[in-house]
């Protein structure tokens, strides 16, 4: 057994999720090394104590690639003809993961994909609790060994990262449905809008709430994309299909007047959307609170504030309004239990609320 | 010229939309009656004073029809012949309007569309200020007289609604895309991933944060759809048809490997979302904040009470985070002129915060 102050690891890739595992590895005991394709990258991660040498140490034991996903296989074959150790594991991060698996067909290499938020970017941005309570895809094969996988597990683990085991394949054929088509969708919808604001700038004025929702990731760095979708270009050329031949139904179903069918088909997305799971929570256990508020400095602040007083943690907030109104809904997601002595309180405080569930 | 104390409205229809016109005209000076089809309603609004009476009154100059779409023509009608004052005026809320419009010919008529906030529904969640800052459109034809039509956008004005004037057939095809289609795309993309989950329910556990924001709007009251889908399905059926043929497009951009048409389209989908205007302020005025949080009770306060101290008004919020992620990212859209004041105030306080544009 190595003891945890002997664990060495060392990260390839030190953006955002390359810097966050160095972070959070050492945090649970690792000594970590460090690089990156840019020099500069790797001498203020130096600078910032987030690795501590930039060459991988003997006896490291755990490899993490953390680079687009097109350099993945390369770097992680590179990496395991080095890497005498054979109980040593390699993995990775990247979003993608049938072509990278296939290609790196080793007993010590096991691909992976932390659903982690990159709402923000770079080495500056890392954190060591990037990973608490995230989900983490490990996509083992018939080649993993199992004490190699355990052990992957149990470092993952010790980050507070949710691991869940799937084929790559089905990893794939998911995140294509839960990520890449939404990303596709959305930058059509907003497209096609701004095709039609050329000709009449006025429904830039309609576009409320739900359209806002709806277009939201498509302003994301739209320069990370293009590999991922090439990448994954399969699963999400059927998923595109399924969603036109859904849509064409709609169609047909407005022509024909099968005004129950539309019912119907609305009426099973909205019970499936409000059933869709909360995150530390489950969705049985969250209720919704929706509290009428003006625009005005400080509203939200009394709000989240009687929230802190009475120990109730918010979840999730959001702030629906019209385009261009002053005010609107506040959406708060708050702990069932609480839900409705925090109603009490807010009406106490002279909001009007609503109590969903 | 009638004083103010002497105007008389009336309104058919007493639910979110038509009680909260009942109260808005109350605090510009109107004297206003209503009804409903539901007698118990009606009882309501007056326990509440949200109207003084259920009849219509002699005098009456303004008589809005609250109603559903489908029963706007025939109650404008049979107001219409009621109301023997030719100055007087009446319109109507509905979502969809060229119908409407071609079956009230009528110079005293004239079609409405208040883009308000409907998250609450009913008599009791009525705001008197609900039409502050909205976008009220209105939609004028060729037999509307001049006077009519400037008389009830001042009527308007005085309740601080943005009044656009606009051909119901424009209306029709812009709601169209700015809200029918996306209701439609959320409750396909989320019957899409039901059915996919039904085999492998680890799906939900892969859809973060852009999956829920894209069908957000589908789990929204799926009874009032149908309806609107019907009264508007020439213009949605065109919005559907450009954007199947957007997807099919890309479909064949991932099979023939055009990379650069990708990414030129995800670039200006990326560029128009982020030039979207915001509300009270235009896209230009507002900075984005980046914030990262922990779910503990109190990170939210902490933020939302910084900028109250400061003056700083919160436009919008919302936090992004993993699906089962414990803490996330804050985004917060604020006055851009107050918004390096407020980053720096947040890093005092121990927070990382990025600041966009």
């Amino acid at each position: 057994m190595t003891s945890p102050s002997e664990r060495r690891a060392h990260v390839v890739g030190l953006g955002l999720i390359g810097a966050s595992v160095a972070r959070s590895l050492r945090t649970t005991g690792w000594t970590v090394t460090g690089t990156d394709r840019d020099p500069g990258t790797v001498d203020r991660a130096l600078e910032l104590d987030i690795v501590s040498g930039a060459a991988m140490a003997p006896g490291t034991t755990l490899v993490v690639i953390a680079t687009p996903a097109g350099s993945v296989a390369s770097l992680a074959t590179e990496v395991l003809a080095e890497l005498e150790d054979p109980e040593a594991i390699v993995t990775d991060v990247a979003g993608v993961k049938s072509a990278i698996v296939a290609a790196v067909q080793d007993a010590r290499f096991i691909g992976g994909h932390p659903m982690a938020g990159s709402e923000q970017r770079g080495l500056a941005a890392a954190r060591d609790d990037l990973f608490r309570g995230c989900t983490w895809v490990l996509t083992p094969t018939a080649a993993t060994e199992t004490g190699h996988y355990s052990r992957l597990h149990g470092y993952l683990r010790e980050l507070e990262a949710n691991v869940i085991a799937i084929p790559a394949d089905d990893h794939d054929r998911l995140v294509a449905l839960a990520s890449h088509v939404p990303h596709l969708l959305a930058s059509a919808l907003m497209n096609e809008a701004s095709l039609a604001a050329e000709q009449d700038a006025v429904l830039l004025q309609l576009a409320a709430g739900g359209f806002r929702d709806m277009t939201r990731i498509a302003a994301g760095d739209p320069s990370i994309w293009p590999d991922v979708l090439f990448e994954n270009r399969e699963a999400i050329t059927q998923t595109l299909h399924s969603l036109e031949a859904r849509l064409a139904n709609v169609r047909a179903a407005l022509a024909e007047g099968r005004r129950e069918e539309i019912a119907t088909k609305l009426t099973l997305a909205s019970e499936a959307r409000r059933q869709l799971p909360g995150r530390a929570l489950s969705a049985d256990r969250l209720a919704y609170l929706r509290v009428a508020v003006s625009d005005r400095p400080g509203e939200l602040a009394t709000v989240t504030v009687a929230a802190s007083d009475m120990a109730v943690n918010i979840f999730d907030i959001e702030i629906a309004h019209g385009i261009e109104g002053v005010g609107g809904t506040l959406l708060l997601a708050v702990d069932a239990n609480h839900a409705s002595r925090f109603r009490d309180a807010l009406e106490g405080l002279g909001f009007s609320v609503t109590l969903e569930r």
